[in-house]
């Protein structure tokens, strides 16, 4: 990683963990909800969907500052999708990134609720952002591809097409839709969302759309591809814990060599898309280079 | 009931489960998902929230079309709640109207996930709403007020302030926090969106939401006292099912006299904030009283 990206990465997760909590500080809800929201919240993570966002923002040479709120709605999304992954009736983890997990914490029936209340609030914050240079027009759009990513067609139909084929074999074809939409759909959104921010054309728009596509689906196998090789200190989670639960994984149907070569073709792809696109390409280069190297 | 307001409910009843299924039959998602969302959709109910909003755009002698699909977004959002406050990390309920909850039927990790895809799809339904009389800061607007009301400031707020009451004595003050967010949220939006559609005055739409706040109310005492008077094959749960839970009422609280003269205190205001409004107002009267004197 460049020390631009590591810094830049840095500077963005600083700014969204500061911002994240004082949006839910404020609200008038009972404090148990608000402390489970913020828990979840406040778990760390790479923030890699705001850093997306932001960067394509930066990468049309526009300034961060208009994409902060939708990154925090965004990452709101992904966590409450962890809250409710995590439940029992769901994957029954008990921890997340090295700490109990919500309902651990807070009881089940406030995990379901705190979940509901991240998912509904985010809806909230895209159409009350304070952003003047943003239209109305364009802020519909950004929730109509945020519902769409994170709805029954994207992150919801992606999370139960993955329960269906638990302990199954599964078809490459059958893997690839799981991913694109239980992860890849909200991690395209995210630099969707911050090229309609930018006021990018359609065309702009379509090309960023497609790498963005071939970048979520890079991220899942260098998932699988980690929890292969990792070990269990740099990546947070026993090594093979997908294997222990019997899922399909690229490395599974095609081999790790099978699977890093089909990486290396999703990114080959990601770069062509991305270089039709009328922008500073540099950082999103530098990030696509990283999905693929990255050791945790 | 005046016949007029019977053949009006019959009609929106009609049109709203004739119009709910067919926004999620076609979409693009795992056909075991759309099975779940439409189970809990089609269990049928009064669909009193499209109907208060549907009642409010035509009190405003505007097109009734124009609302559908914001009462479609609406009963999603009440289905959902629904789905999640009958699993058995919440109530536990095996039956719902007669019919075997949604977790009963698709166990519980569907139940989730089906309650998760109704709520983020419905406000894609709303973000892309094809009225065009409707203009982008009116559905900005909508898209607020239904995330404020079934939010954490709203109805998951009040969810969790009912689980935190569980087994305790509450205080009158409490029980009307619970009661004002739990349900009286989403029903007053119901009647502040018909108005937003109807392109209402700022004044006209804050004296429907104080009319609105009153008219939840009188749905909760209500429900309180025919829970005491009702018998279970009228109301269709066991009557006094709520004392069993050890839960508070109005009856409890109040005696079941007092919590009738309560439910007339808040009629007589409700109608006063109504009698403001600049609207054709007897169609709402009718519906007002009909919730202070309905027997099921």
């Amino acid at each position: 990683m460049t020390e631009e990206l590591t810094s830049f990465l840095q500077e963005i997760k600083y700014d969204i963990e500061e911002r994240l909590p004082k949006h839910l500080e404020q609200l008038r809800a009972p404090l148990v909800l608000k402390d489970a929201m913020i828990y979840s919240l406040n778990a760390g993570g790479k923030r890699i969907r705001p850093a997306l966002l932001l960067a394509t923002i930066k990468s049309f040479e526009k300034p961060i500052r208009s994409g902060l709120d939708m990154a925090c709605a965004i990452e709101m999304i992904h966590t409450y999708s962890l809250i409710h992954d995590d439940l029992p009736a769901m994957d029954d983890d008990d921890l997340r990134r090295g700490k109990p997990t919500n309902h651990k914490v807070f009881g089940e029936a406030m995990a379901i609720l705190a979940g509901d209340a991240l998912l509904t609030y985010s809806f909230e914050l895209v159409a009350t952002m304070n952003e003047k240079e943003i239209t109305a027009t364009q802020k519909l759009l950004l929730i109509q591809e945020l519902a769409k990513a994170a709805g029954p067609e994207g992150m919801v139909g992606g999370q139960v097409a993955d329960i269906e084929g638990e302990n199954q074999a599964l078809t490459l074809e059958e893997l690839v839709y799981i991913h694109q939409h239980k992860t890849g759909e909200l991690l395209a959104m995210s630099i969707v969302a911050g090229a309609i921010i930018a006021g990018a054309t359609t065309d702009d728009i379509r090309n960023l759309r497609l790498f963005a596509k071939e970048l979520g689906l890079m991220f899942q196998i260098k998932d699988d591809i980690l929890d292969v090789e990792g070990d269990t200190e740099t990546i947070g989670k026993p090594s093979g814990s997908d294997d222990g639960n019997n899922k399909s994984t690229y490395p599974n149907l095609l081999g790790l060599n099978g699977a890093k070569k089909k990486l290396d073709e999703h990114m080959l792809r990601a770069k062509e898309y991305l270089y039709n696109v009328n922008m500073n390409h540099e950082l999103l280069l530098t990030l696509t280079t990283y999905v693929a190297e990255r050791d945790h």
